[in-house]
């Protein structure tokens, strides 16, 4: 599992403190012994995402209660699919249920939106990335569904890769003094450019970047940007894309797309709890 | 600002972990004594949200940033407006970029998709009500979102407010049972009734109930239960929300609608900083 | 159990963190595989409580000791009763020791507090409440062992039930007024006004709120008070409340006695872990 | 001031979370720019103390509240005196009010019982000391009341000073070698024995013991003791110490007298906030 | 700076913690309102480094201290230089000196280290790295002085940059289905591949891996490496490298050699603080 | 073991934090259900320390991992000596690798020169002693080594021992003033005074100090200082310790010497981890 085992910890248990708080009270009503079972069902078509987080919700409320998964991340579900049986003391079981299905739902509906995206343009060999435009506190988890769904990561923050805007190319004098400097920082991470001319791509490709980010370019521009590059850097679209423009954008033969969409909405998926 | 001021720290401390994690390297490319500016923008039609938390991104990452607000929370904004001017350290203002949007955006989302439902049912007294329904993380900040567009909040989590279900009637043996029990535990809460009947209704008020949900009632159901209830306990109708339901069930003259939407989904407002 | 488990479990380890800090240095003296057992012992008649929080010492310090209960919270004790036997690694029970001692004699002292109260008034339908005056750092401690005493909670905090006061009224411009707004902002908090005089109890219950406070109200003002009342909200007495006006208050009628004194003040039950 | 400013800043934290939790509700009916002004009034004879929380507090929640103080700690007050007026945003001041009050009374409830037994036994020589019966989670700020009253500090936790009980000599095999594998660990803490009969005296001082506890000794035993002793040596007595045996004890010329009752106790000082 | 803010803050309170504790008891000994100066001066030769941590300790304990600061990070220091001088509360920077002296003594050992190595190399194009051997918890801090001392950063750790080994290819099959399962899952990451033989770096070029770490080559092999290599992709000398042989590795062509030394060894530069 | 378990799983927690960040993304390239197996080697002769903290590392990665330990700490080893097995999933060995390897070529780096300082002055009767002169983060984990390799704590930190300087002794007026103002304050904590002349080692010993450092004082001098002290209190020899004097302070008979570069330099032992 590739997301930080303490950042699910402190991810869930951020959650159950907003939720949970100083008690939940409604609980308090039931015999501590009464034991429950119930089954998570989706109401609707879905790829399953979130597993991680909805077992670790039950480790930190109460590991007395137990769950029988029918299907992990990165499944199909249809509607009326049981994705799994909880059982264990009722209390625990009414605790956890809300924040079990905010997790489940939150992250199916990015990777099946993902899944779906991906599904457009499956028959191009184009890689679908997303982006730092995501829901506060949720970016690990938001990726792992992202990738859960069948598209690729782009960088995770500011700090794991450059990305040379115009901003930079002004302060270092051109692109290629950026480059350079970004590659006196720091020897192993990867230079992106952010280019808006066809000039400033070869420069880019000259300065020795890994990848260039063809800001908003038109399917025209990026055709030519897929030829003049031959395959030299990695090319990566951005800007406009919808699943409107999508297969267009797709079709020019650029490397990457990437869509903010895919972690800046989110549709959750209809998934309930039913206690028998 | 009815948002703990710790939590919109923490939550902002967050965001800016995995976000710069350990350093945002592009900025390093750029002289520390360079200083710049930018304008916030907004590119579509939306209810602004989310400022305490864009001050917070400001403070926590370089209190030198100078931010000049044309717009409040809550203010209406059409395509183009400038809603900031930004000045301060480059560099800063480059590591802060993203943040700031992530918290506008998604807040901004929630309060604009809130102003849009309450305008539907403007020419009724029923009030719109949140759930738990939220993105992990984010209830605290959402909710603000909710009032911020004209709703109101519902509990905030499982601490703050009864909500007897089915689990906790049997339990108890009964609907006059288990509001008697949640009294004895705590005199200062309200105790909310889930109820599927009329009949389950007429003993919730019976019992004390200061609100009684009506779980997926049929909106022929929610007129009688509003006759039945004639003013005693406040009746909540929930369940099978959404933009095309919302004004019928309005109608029915119940006291509250709860709508998961409000909350569980997100479309951000699409929002851009553009440096002079 | 009604109180959030990382509550218990931040609590219990700040204890062990103004305690052990650094380590214990005595307990290098003793080998790391010497075992010993030891009894915990009443020196003086009270009602248990603190389990929880003595069970979790025990969980962060050693979980490789043992402790045998022979007595649950809310159960009473008389001098000289064996509460519990604890063995286990000798360095770790006397690591342990004082802050198992610490949270059990601080709660106990609190619940026994608790139920003395309550047994004055047993002969009355009337419910004493605790207040947010409370030993900082402690509140839901604290408010658990007010219910293991026999007494209700009050709100938990500034968070969870609205309390319209001089200030509050004087702003919004009338009692009714500040209720509408209390009712605006959040449809699912109880709303208590305190009030001065009969005027305001009549204002406060045709405004709707739930509870009304009579701060400082002689004991006839408070019969009035009952009368005029009729059931129709709830009334709960505050200010001057100590062990000898408090049957007196309770035989008014009112439903409520809130006292401050169950949690400002603390007297601790003499308890000692003897081992063998 | 010997407490730490981060545990301040923690204690203090701590007791806001617990308090305002998701936000003071009731603040809201109060527009955010109105001001108010209060005085912070004393209902009977107390020495002041907890200022640095008190001032933690108003820093925390709002640093435009401005306080005057009129009195410091460890300063003597009388009934009605006022303490310090306060003035800022109203909802601010509404907020802070309680997390205030508590702390004061708290420790002023602490420094003034410390200053009444150090009285008692002001005709002798003895230093009254605390101990490590405190309530969890303030003991750094109860031992900073300790001495505002005037009493002395006995060691802060397990860390800083070995104290040498039966177990530990057992398991040493005498009080000799338990001494000198405390010196072997560590050569700058003082080696404190804890002793019940005159001959673990003598031996506790040939080991070259810093203090010598005298365990539950009779006042003949204690007499007896500190002529053996002759200066060599710091003798404590502790166990059964109370008000009606304090001044006994302390006539019989030992140095240190350990109270639990300082910090197990409490009594809160009647302190109010009164709006203007 | 390219630090993390929050990791310098963190950092400086951990070491604040470990060494206040519950305060320092000495400082109490000196009045509050007692100022007092002091000169920070070296003992030796070295390359300054720390500053953005003693600003922060200074920050922490008492912002009322000022500093000014006659050096900056990466100046060259002579014996005896007055680095700069101290005036504020006399407390205070008794509490402080340690604190900065350990960090500035810490990181200027290791830049001085850093800048000597580099010296050594100065006549070549080589670019001298660090690893991951670091000391725990000071990794951040480390990787600025190795930058401060005229050296580069490798990874941060194991987040931000693929380094396949032995395993990684033995999971996957080849060298090639490494380097492209690490392209499928992160789009924007170095990828780098460690080898053993002339054949692996054939096959790791072939693969596209941006970076080939020659493990334990002998300088022959090294030089064999470069010349197949013909500047296709970064290559990087790991293994055996000390002062003795850094020169003659130095010499082979390659581009990086990484130095463990620099960061899991710390010969901390002779520093102090002189009051006046 | 005489550090606090909390401490340790807080410094383990943020060497993880720094190394993983937000994932391995090596490991993903490995099936998540592959084995593997190694052994830890040491390439140099050493006294091997840090077994708390690798178990920890372990115990937080991955409790399916497997350790086991043929050597102890303290236990010495001699060059390719088999330290451990570790077996486990092949993913978390590989994230854990460095994290364990980090601890415990840290403080075996200490523990292996605390050893050799010590046998070089076993033909004295002298103590050697820390300092605070520590790696920010890690003092109680390298004290922890320096008591490992054989040598003795000086005090944690500025909490747990009064160390009366210059200035502390001007703020008093005298050594005497300053002796009894710190046995005001706490009763319990050993003074020590650092001196600069022989009349000051006088005046300390007369009022009562428990420890004196002379500061600086040529062999000379301390050969006159431990005859006019006469055993009354303990002498610390501080100042111009290294490995070529340490032998000859020795001899002088003063009972303690304090080694700064026992805890601020640090030389790692060199060890590895073989995957079979």
């Amino acid at each position: 599992m590739a997301t930080l085992p303490n950042d699910i910890a402190n991810t869930v248990t951020r959650a159950l403190e907003e939720d949970i708080g100083s008690g939940d009270i409604s609980a308090m009503l039931i015999p501590a012994d009464r034991m429950a079972e119930a089954r998570l069902i989706t109401r609707e078509t879905a790829i399953l995402c979130g597993l991680p987080w909805a077992r670790e919700v039950i480790r930190q409320i109460d590991p007395a209660m137990n769950v029988e998964w029918y299907f992990g991340d990165g499944d199909s579900l249809i509607a009326n699919d049981i994705v799994a049986t909880f059982s264990g003391p009722a209390r625990s079981l009414l605790t956890a249920e809300r924040c079990v299905l905010n997790f489940l739902q939150t992250l199916s509906g990015t990777a099946t939106f993902a899944a779906r995206l991906r599904s457009l343009v499956a028959h191009t060999s184009v890689t679908l990335l997303d982006t730092r435009k995501t829901l506060p506190g949720l970016r690990s988890a938001q990726k792992y569904a992202v990738r859960t769904g069948g598209c690729t990561n782009h960088r995770m923050g500011l700090y794991d890769a450059f990305l040379i805007k115009e901003n930079h190319i002004s302060a270092c004098g051109s692109i290629a003094a950026a480059v350079e400097a970004a590659r006196d920082f720091d020897a192993t991470k990867t230079v992106e450019v952010e280019v808006e001319s066809l000039e400033q791509l070869e420069q880019s490709i000259a300065a020795g970047a890994g990848i260039v980010m063809l800001d908003n370019f038109s399917t025209e521009q990026m055709i030519k940007a897929v030829k003049i590059n031959a395959g030299r850097v990695k090319l990566e679209a951005s800007g406009g894309v919808d699943e409107s423009t999508l297969v267009q954008i797709a079709e020019t033969g650029v490397d990457f797309i990437s869509v903010g969409a895919l972690t800046k909405n989110c549709e959750a998926i209809d998934l309930s709890l039913r206690f028998d």
